[in-house]
């Protein structure tokens, strides 16, 4: 852990006062380096109290996405091990993509305060208002052969449903990667893949979840269409602590994928959504698919009862 | 077309002296533009007789893969339009990566004459000497669902393939991308691809075809395994006369792949190896199949029969 995380540590697990020459013993640095650190965590947004005689007490922590406070929900072995913070990028996706290129092992991820060009599916923009939600992306690399991934498509709804489910929400999964909430879209996910024709070489998994989001701050177009924590709850969430839960969940479905095979994950995903029987209809460029679900097969794709023929729908838009 | 292709080509379009005077109203620069550029020129190897009353005349061209050169021969409407030249690089594919994610079009091309990381499939490096081979990587964007994409891989294969045969050597294709002279590799080629799970974003078609290697210029543990143009022939080709003819023909392919679709590339491929009734031995990660092959499917996979049953194998090394 960095430094930063290591002071605030020494004085979270106090709810008293701390002294400076205490932390300095315990973490093996000088007074005056912990007082620098002190006054960057100060810049950075964190309040200290101090008193003479006694030392340090915390007293507020920022709003912020930072690694060391997502780092206290973490309970994963890989997945948010190495996490790169940034306070505004064009989109924490292309960030990974680079990361992945120069060599980032599995579980790197990058997280951002907003996005400038945040991406979504089918080349569609992701609002991305600064401070407010969570932009997560995510180096895996998984060992197996391209044809076989898109069920991968499913761990982060999987993850995500799972992480609102826990927050006293109710969420319901729309195929192929949407979260929604009373049919408002609370999270976007964007699985970027590297591959060579017999080989994943990286994936990037990106996550758009509306966290403390308000209502006036979703663009005009689109204010109907997505909700957050906050508008569901009227309460503000912890980002660092959702995130935390969040990479859990994801750890969590990625070694299921990786342990008991794509399959397994189709089937959950498929429980979860509860499609089976329902009435579907499904547009893609050039037609539109109409019919009964009955589940999705082992490729990810879904099974269309249309008039009297099964139809297997691999990709597009899903209106049900 | 570059300003140094230009020059040579009105040197180029006459046997006889022409004076920088012509070149200069030609073009519509000055004279002492002109000097510059033939001075450029010459720091790159081009040699040219001056004589004073007369004009320059071209004594000498390189053996370089000057875009300019190649560009003599080429006759694409997108590939190869815009060529990246380089001397020495890590992997040709690398930088074409790169160009294709800062969104660099369809067609532009990376040659290099020598690669520090010649990249094949599978993790294996490419053997890649200086100036005696092609090194090659061409960015495509092709609008096709992912899941599609596979039959790509035989587009390389097929475009070497003619380009060999009208070099009047005798080229034979193994599945899934080799191309061979008497069973030695005289072309690799290593495809890479970036998707979204419903949208392929960018392919990069790396190839490395041996022209002028020499059998000592090949490393002792493949040397026996890799042939080229000139230790076939015995002659020396010029690379830029054989990197245009390969555009041509992998353009041709491409629009075929674009146009009539991926099942006639899998059946042209099928057509020239022959490999239908052939005994087939194709090692995988964790098992062998053996069998007599009975074609490959609209998907690219190999079908073989094995005893009685018909088994469908997707990637690996095969041995015949």
């Amino acid at each position: 852990m960095d430094r930063s995380g290591e002071i605030l540590g020494c004085l979270r697990n106090e709810s008293r006062y701390v002294s400076g020459a205490s932390i300095a013993t315990y973490l093996g640095v000088s007074r005056t380096a912990i007082w620098k650190h002190l006054k960057q965590l100060e810049q950075m947004g964190y309040m200290f109290e101090q008193r003479k005689s006694l030392g340090y007490r915390l007293l507020g922590t920022p709003d912020k996405l930072y690694p060391w406070e997502i780092d206290r929900y973490l309970d994963t072995k890989v997945l948010g091990r190495n996490l790169h913070y940034v306070d505004s990028v064009d989109s924490t996706n292309t960030s990974a993509i680079k990361l992945a290129m120069s060599g980032d092992e599995e579980g790197t991820c990058v997280v951002a305060e907003s996005q400038g060009a945040g991406k979504g599916r089918l080349q569609r923009r992701w609002h991305s208002p600064y401070g407010k939600n969570l932009y997560l992306s995510i180096i895996l690399r998984p060992v197996i052969h391209p044809s076989k991934i898109y069920p991968l498509t499913f761990i982060p709804s999987l993850a995500v449903y799972d992480t609102l489910a826990a927050s006293g929400l109710e969420p319901r999964l729309k195929w192929p990667n949407d979260v929604l909430i009373k049919n408002r879209k609370i999270c976007g996910s964007l699985i970027e893949v590297s591959t060579e024709m017999d080989r994943v070489r990286f994936v990037v998994v990106g996550i758009g979840l509306n966290v403390n989001m308000e209502e006036k701050e979703i663009d005009g177009e689109i204010r109907d269409k997505a909700t957050s924590f906050f508008m569901e709850t009227k309460k503000h969430f912890e980002r660092t602590a959702v995130c935390g839960m969040l990479l859990n969940n994801l750890e969590r479905y990625y070694e299921i994928f990786r342990g008991q095979g794509t399959e397994v994950i189709c089937r959950l995903w498929e429980e979860r959504a509860g499609i089976n029987g329902a009435f579907m209809e499904i547009r893609q460029f050039d037609r539109v698919y109409r019919g009964i679900a009955e589940g999705i097969d082992s490729d990810g794709a879904l099974l269309l009862r249309e008039n009297d023929s099964l139809v297997r729908v691999i990709a597009g838009d899903v209106t049900v």
